[in-house]
């Protein structure tokens, strides 16, 4: 690569930085990268610090030492997600999307990559301080949001399927009931997707009273694993017993009226979870 | 938003330039942003240009004009690219995943949100000059690359499902027949999810005798939709008659031996194709 001047090098270094969220990443690389001094390599990172801290795009966390070098976490613009929870609660209550039975369509707010990645972010930056080895779902409308969160705390995803026709070798296989249809059901994953020990965060897209969550916590423990945190888009809030307690929703359906054809959706827990987790922090 | 010089407007930039691939952004956008002259942003903009074109970050386009602009397309690194999908051979070739009946268990790299973007950003890249206006693929395996592909060319992702119990409304569904394992299957899109006239373009993280990708060929012609292309993870060599002349493929399984628990994996055709596709556009 040939020799950067400093505005070269910003664009390039901002670019790499966002690529490798969570990665740590040697001043010795940068240095080798531009062939520039690692004092003018310092100098670069404590602009991009400041403007990454500024805008929330990110907190930028120097590590010191031999091995030491600089790490770039996705943070909650609050203002922001703000905004954009708003305009998903709206796109949210189209009474368009209302299906027979109280079903809500949800494949064009699913099927939007720029959205699911916004709301991906702002689960992995809630979670950036806690021990997240893999993000967890269930097939198959939760995945793009699991992928984003993934992608933002850069840990592998791991699928489960609501069948046993899983081509993956040997499988871990639970029964489930899932709450809002009392129905049983089946869930499984593959034996060595999952190492014992893990902490895993499970996302879904949207939980009424949380048999399919309840069901991948169980399996879970037959892994041997721990939850680190769920999180949801849309939480149903009108749920005689709910089966998870603790848990983490971006948007709340407050009320379905088939026949009146309205929908009401409200932010979730979101922000109120944010705060709890910063006041720990402190 | 404060007024920044530029070192922070270069960083922030690039940020929000990449967080917008294929979206045209005004001058005028920047301008309010950073509270600087059009003629500042132009020079930023053309340092930026710079680096994206030499890293092979991407190309940024000037639309001239009072609706004029920037906008970021990703392009394809190939050097980058043809070490990258040697080290994924070079995975996928481990005996370790080999499963009775010949299958693979791909899950760890399916798993990879990483992986999956530096693949999708391929796909897009390729495509980013034909008019695709939505991504499609089956569940499950396909969606995670799906969402890659779809987030660097900012067009929505359609999910078809392999089964009729879709709570999305109206569906559309066919029966295909699974080239390889010659069974009757069925296949189903909500109706409402894919307007007539549409360019498609199909992924999926698996073709044998490439059947399933029939099937959503024969889906979108139920749509009246077309099909802009086919891109594929891995192709299976091995095959007697394939129902899918068209496609890309970023790796080849060219030999499978469950005896002698061997895999052999090379580089699919996406680099010939490429080359093909520049060819057509000089």
């Amino acid at each position: 690569m040939k020799k950067l001047r400093r505005s070269g090098r910003l664009v390039d270094m901002t670019n790499y930085l966002l690529q490798h969220p969570h990665s740590l990443i040697s001043l010795t690389y940068f240095s080798e990268r531009y062939q520039s001094a690692k004092s003018s390599i310092s100098e670069d990172l404590a602009i991009i610090k400041d403007i990454f801290e500024s805008q929330k795009i990110g907190s930028l966390l120097t590590v010191a030492g031999a091995s030491g070098g600089v790490k770039y976490i996705p943070v909650v613009n609050e203002e922001e997600a703000k905004g954009n929870i708003e305009a998903l609660c709206k796109q949210l209550a189209d009474q368009e999307r209302l299906l027979p039975g109280g079903y809500l369509y949800m494949m064009d707010i699913i099927g939007n990559p720029h959205l699911m990645n916004q709301v991906g972010r702002l689960f992995a930056a809630m979670f950036s301080n806690k021990k997240v080895d893999v993000v967890m779902t269930v097939a198959t409308k939760g995945i793009p949001l699991a992928y984003a969160v993934g992608t933002y705390l850069d840990v592998p995803v791991r699928i489960v399927r609501r069948d046993h026709q899983v081509t993956e070798g040997s499988i871990v296989s639970i029964n489930y009931v899932s709450g809002s249809t009392k129905r049983m059901q089946t869930m499984s994953l593959a034996k060595r997707s999952l190492q014992p020990g893990s902490n895993v965060l499970i996302i879904d897209d949207f939980m009424k009273a949380g048999g399919t969550i309840r069901g991948m916590m169980d399996l879970l423990e037959e892994f041997q694993a721990n939850v680190a945190g769920i999180g949801v888009l849309v939480e149903a809030e009108d749920v005689e017993e709910r089966l998870v307690d603790e848990f983490i929703s971006i948007t709340k359906l407050s009320e379905v009226d088939v026949k009146e054809k309205k929908i009401k959706v409200e932010t979730g827990n979101f922000f109120e979870k944010l705060a709890e987790m910063t006041e720990v922090k402190q």
